[in-house]
């Protein structure tokens, strides 16, 4: 095995779901992983500090991503604008990847503490979005709520796209989402609009 | 010890809490915990599954009070004033205990196992809104799009309170924070909308 791998990250990520949605995620051991990507175990912990970090490994390039897309958005844009520009861009990342995507799913929702990473994850996520929005001069409690909210419609919109064949492009589902959300709190006052909910 | 402890498990709900305060989480045992509150780790147990638990153990309770709401909301209401009324009752638990609920949340925010947890019961507590705003029959995915950003707005909303010297009104708090997400959306569609964001 030589010291240069050619993308020995994304090749173990690759080899760690499959073993993960073949065996399961406990019976998978590193070592398995290692050999399955053609790689060694010290390999494997140069890349990631353990078999959960896999499956969540690209988090910082996730950020970026989010955090330049919304900075792109013209100054004079609404926060909503911005905001929808970041999760466009952050379901961009999926876009040629749903097989991929939806087996990560399975496999993290059939265990309760990646389940809980994932939910840590999407936080982190949204601490990032209020940032830029912070940075554009959102003001809080409104840059919080803003990027809470929309990172909560794109985990909405992104199991939508799951779950369906693939075909349908995942930025313009989450796009949806955002407005379907924006139909709900069009009222504005949470206590004045009256009409038939049914 | 009797068999018979009046509010056994809110003593060591509260005796858990400032022994946490006091040592630390890790360094606290259930032992410990039993003893403040002056009954028996069988006791403790017959509560709570570990000490963990101990800060999470009112869950059935939230989502009853949750429920409860959203459906006392009449028929003909949107669902934002369902939502609303639900986040409303939830906040209300709340309104006596700011000291408590201040400390329950530093404990929490110390320790990454718990602050895991805790997003998972919030992710728990948006799953029992959906539900209850779906038997008012809103549809899917505005349901589970209302839900999560809701209880988004609430965890702010709540933060905020907690941060603030205790005397605001919590149920007020989220209320205004519904509506401060309800401005960033006034927009409705996601790229139509162009003001000045500064």
């Amino acid at each position: 095995m030589g010291r240069w791998e050619p993308d020995a990250g994304g090749r173990l990520a690759r080899a760690a779901l499959e073993l993960y949605a073949e065996r399961g995620y406990e019976q998978t051991t590193v070592a398995e992983i290692a050999q399955r990507a053609g790689v060694t175990e010290r390999t494997f912990f140069r890349h990631y500090a353990d078999k959960r970090e896999v499956l969540f490994g690209a988090s910082d390039e996730v950020y970026e991503v989010l955090a330049s897309a919304v900075g792109a958005v013209p100054p004079a844009a609404t926060p909503l604008r911005a905001l929808t520009a970041g999760l466009v861009a952050l379901a961009g990342m999926f876009a040629e990847r749903h097989e991929h995507a939806r087996q990560r799913q399975a496999v993290i929702a059939a265990n309760a503490s990646l389940r809980e990473r994932e939910l840590t994850k999407l936080a982190a996520m949204a601490t990032a979005l209020a940032d830029a929005l912070r940075r554009r001069g959102v003001a809080d409690p409104a840059a919080t709520l803003a990027a809470e909210a929309g990172i909560a419609a794109f985990r909405v919109g992104f199991e939508l796209w799951l779950a369906g064949p693939g075909k349908a492009d995942v930025a313009q589902v989450v796009r949806e989402a955002l407005d379907e959300l924006g139909g709900v709190f069009a009222g504005g006052e949470t206590s004045r609009r009256v009409v038939d909910a049914g």
